[in-house]
């Protein structure tokens, strides 16, 4: 047997995707595509492999009824450069292998995140951790231009707390005067059902912009490299929605309001609209509460 | 300041609850409960402690935009005794902490679980993985009487096999021979989240009867230990719904074809169906993409 | 850049390695090799590509100084069939991604394993989780008599009670009646430290024997994987010591003793001895608290 | 039953104790103790409750033997506050839960380490990633200033950012601008295991100075806590050392030689110096090769 893999990603080895302004998200190496997740998920089910289609059928029913095990199976590992401050939101995903570059032991180029101008926004309101409104360009440009400044006067004493001629300070001191939007680089490695997790919180749109660019750029790169996986993970998850308890009881009256005195056959056409297979459409009424 | 504690939890210490034949679940240690999920999430949001009905609103508002981290501060001991094919799917539960009997070292004891001839039930046709229509009464009496008997003659292999005046068989050895109805125990330590999540599947109606049963057990605790917490599991978890990005667009031409011809306040009235408050009101809406 | 791979490995996907009667090791995949952990080393130091020698001698030195996120770096996926009693250690091993055959999806297979009249030995005296001597071989055929004719006889059981035609039991009730010696298979994935750390568990002499048998044709298939990496993992763990505190009392009265009287170079030329570099030399000293 | 408590850490509850110039540990919560890693050992053995001094006896047999998961019944909560550049290392621990004060949130006080002038120190050259030979009190009092200085200076800009009368920036941008000296906070939960782990890393002298106090801290947490696992800790970790193979061809040579040309006994007299009871005495002359 062969080594499984896909010409596509192998293609992608070594090349960076350029994210904010010095940072960059690098594909090192993969393990396992659509293909793998079908092969475990039938070890379990005790069938042997199947043609594209079916796996393509597999897969949704995996992701929509969160047999996620399977998607473990595919390995992914990527060289990523990126702001302190958004490798501390990165890194309380505890599920993944990370080897950092170490500040105690070398010393840290003078890159700084920027942010551009048209990102610069004043504090939400309304959403306690957010952005909102944009500065008007006068005051972004000001914004900018105290931040460049503070970041570059920061490193310049870093140069000269680490200068070996002069303090020759321990690098592990003189790194805490920088500020965290300088850049760092690790790997990180992670299996693609923890990989989507991450994807799920930190491409949505109330994730921090700086750490969403990294996350989108990623979504890009498992699009490519399980397709189907992706596909059912947009479907099924990133464009799905989670009614509570209490909204499941006013999705439950619309239904019977839309019902009422129309055909019969009412809700099954309705069902017809979202393409879906017969078994969601049968799931989808009876999360409605409706027989059929 | 006093060690946290909940006092009808503290009476629980130690009580067994009985779970299928001779199993049970018996509440070893705990740490923490809802206030102590308030009080990390608000470490968080630098603020300080609240009322206990500002408690509650901070909890749902916790589940329901899953911000899952304040519920791993709550900490449960239980010590378990089950059939091994339970222990099996249980221990699949990674993110726990567990000490099993060891039949390497010790002599497991001659109970086996024996299905209640209630519980006897064929292969389901519709649920690959499930059972379906019960067997009748006389079937199920005999099946039982198979699984009896059987259980039985390999124990009485067992003990032949260890018996110190006979073959002396090493007891890592002739386990073997015991079928997985026979019963272990162990101890079992858990966080509150992925206590929860873990309730979310297996107290979930496709679960297997015979790991329900202890799922159930584990629910009745949750709920005297975070009360508010597992109103808002049940609410935000366990009776929630999702769907999928296709079945979002019958859900959203359910919800026009409701908005057609009707008051123009229709919308905003029936949220108020739901005992939503403001916030989630305005996010059911955003759900279905009705402005207000 | 091209994917990184190991020839060796590549020929051996698909292959499956005999274990015990029925069982086998299978390489699916793997992802990385020993320039993969230099490289994610590398990136900590900041510092570019070596030669291989220099990798060796980081590997080492990562190795004995306990830096393991480098050999997180390196994944394996194996297809595995094995006795439930096997897989129920095994499974203890939480950092790793699993997929089992689902015996309440689909129907056991009539394998058991049945230990060679060689390997059924008396419960160990001294060691109560081992076994120890051997029985005469007549005992032992009478031993593995009852274990065949146990396991044949549940089997006949199980197939009645699934048989379409007469019980037609829930595939996932009758599983029940099967002994923990029945085959079952997984899909296992897991990185290399954690493998590491599972052989450093599962291949010692004091693991179970049926359990070893796996875990040495793993280290066969590391060491073609990860010379380098399984080298030094030899060197610095399966065949390294650790004293205790007091255990070092006596180490050191004996370097004292063997020091006292000789020449004054006895300590350095005695280093020599066990092939070290000269910081292991000057590190081997220092936990002897012998001043050079 | 009651509730297992520990009268001292009882008596710590909400307590702090300082660390650095702003930092403390505050102990908020634990679970368990020195017997109940007895008593989920002895689920596995299969035997009951025992008195302390044959408690003493497990733990440190659990401990010697890496029998780790009873360590893992005990849990505990802290409430720790610290600089950036701590957390950032503190973090990598991954099998702990943590909440921590978020800075998209909530506004980060003016408070920030600033280092002793007798803990400022040069890089070490030995050592890549540390510190070594003092600077002169001069030239460390003028550090010192300059990381006071820049320190004060980015918190002036982060204020100006953040006004709400000024720019009026985003919480989320403005926190880029504050060095990695700046004190965060957290809550950190972690079973007794996996702290032993980390204390076995932190605490050592090649940690970091700034994270070593912190590591200390708890240690001294723990010995009240769990006196008997601590003590073993100490005894089988801590204070162990771990010889290669390479190293245990010299430690065995002298050991020969220390036996040559002496009573017969003298290995035997030998290890009576170290405090080890039977057990551990054939295990180290097993560790030498040398038979008794």
């Amino acid at each position: 047997m062969e080594r499984p893999n896909n010409p596509i990603m192998d293609r992608q080895i070594g090349l960076s995707m350029k994210a904010l302004d010095h940072g960059f998200v690098r594909l090192v190496d993969y393990m396992g595509d659509d293909a793998a997740i079908c092969q475990a998920a039938r070890v379990s089910y005790g069938t042997g492999t199947k043609s594209t289609s079916e796996d393509r059928g597999l897969i949704r029913y995996l992701m929509s009824h969160r047999h996620t095990t399977p998607f473990e199976m595919c390995e992914i590992k990527l060289h990523v450069k990126l702001p302190i401050f958004v490798a501390r939101q990165w890194i309380r995903h505890r599920t993944a292998n990370v080897n950092e570059y170490s500040a105690r032991y070398s010393i840290l180029d003078r890159e700084f995140y920027f942010p551009e101008v048209g990102d610069i926004a004043k504090q939400s309101q309304s959403n306690k951790q957010g952005r909102e409104l944009d500065l008007d360009d006068l005051c972004a440009e000001e914004v900018r231009a105290i931040i460049m400044h503070d970041s570059n006067r920061a490193y310049d004493s870093y140069e000269e707390l680490v200068d070996e001629d002069g303090f020759g300070l321990a690098r592990e001191l003189a790194r805490m005067v920088l500020p965290t939007n300088i850049y760092t680089q690790w790997y990180w490695k992670v299996d693609l059902h923890n990989l989507l997790h991450f994807l799920s919180l930190r491409a949505d749109p109330h994730a921090q912009m700086e750490i969403r660019v990294y996350a989108e750029l990623i979504c890009d790169l498992v699009r490519q490299w399980c397709p189907q996986a992706f596909e059912a993970f947009e479907d099924y998850v990133m464009n799905a929605e989670r009614f509570s308890r209490m909204e499941m009881e006013i999705v439950r009256a619309l239904a019977e309001k839309a019902a009422v005195g129309t055909a019969p056959n009412f809700m099954r056409d309705l069902t017809s609209l979202g393409d879906l297979n017969l078994r969601e459409q049968r799931e989808f009424l009876a999360k409605l509460g409706v027989s059929e």
